[in-house]
């Protein structure tokens, strides 16, 4: 399992939603025995896309690039993995009691983020074993020319415009001459 | 600046789109003569969200949860880096001739990546200086209770019903029933 420095490597520095991600993600590995994902055996759905998401991304492999972060915009700090070999879901949370012990103890962000990286699981992450339809698979599009600009575009994200395919970025363009 | 290998372990596995990613990141970043952004110092457009982009987060420090990671969905692997200490911005594509030059060697997937990763870089990276508007800096939202599920969410992201406030999921469970 990488660890809580690693992920703070990749982020770019350690703050409370890091440390917050790093323990969710942690807890969801460790309940499924789940190493890290080199392709897309295990996926997490994100319903934000703050700071705990890169301790996502990092300890678990699914990230953005590989198709297996499905991120919906829900303003949520809560993630569901899924794991393909076992076909089983869990829903990563944090338990209600959770928000009142932090904003009781009146700690420095420092503080704060040693105390969510050392207080007990079950004090910090619900895992709720839920039901879900497997996610697709990232789909392998074709490439076209966009006879504008002459740059590879995929090809389910062209226009035709006067019998030409043209790439979003041209269309826009030439929509605002 | 980190290495090849390092960045596959991130992705979880070496592909051409990966190397691609990590050849056009590595020009940028040079360019910029920049190591890697703690914070939101960089912000990097990305017109696609295949394999490549993972190279862009690992090597670039603009991650999906930092906020500095901006996704135009354009189906093209094209990167716009901006540095907010110069106020600069470059493109960064492959050039036209890059796609014969690919197809031409008819080669095995790992000798592909051997190339991309091997050939001088004006071969197969393109650098543009553009003229942007400075991207917003991510902002700190507040978070509220869904009264529905009892769960924070983020102030932006809530409805109401029946003058309570909810979450878009509980919302969209309500609407189900």
């Amino acid at each position: 399992m990488r660890t809580y420095p690693e992920a703070v490597q990749f982020h770019g520095h350690s703050c409370p939603g890091l440390a917050m991600g790093y323990r969710m993600t942690k807890a969801a590995l460790d309940h499924f025995s789940f190493e890290r994902a080199e392709d897309e055996e295990l996926v997490a759905i994100v319903e934000n896309d703050a700071c705990g998401t890169d301790a996502v991304q990092f300890l678990s492999g699914c990230t953005f690039g590989k198709g297996n972060l499905i991120f919906k915009d829900h303003g949520k700090m809560v993630y569901t993995f899924y794991n393909r070999s076992s076909k089983k879901a869990i829903r990563i949370s944090r338990p209600a009691e959770f928000r009142e012990k932090l904003t009781d103890r009146d700690l420095s962000r420092e503080e704060m983020i040693d105390w969510i990286l050392s207080v007990s699981e079950n004090e910090i992450v619900k895992i709720e074993e839920i039901t879900i339809q497997e996610p697709k698979f990232a789909r392998i599009l074709k490439t076209v020319i966009c006879e504008f600009c002459g740059e590879t575009v995929t090809e389910t994200r062209v226009h035709e415009l006067d019998g030409k395919v043209i790439c979003i970025p041209c269309f826009l363009k030439q929509n605002n001459k």
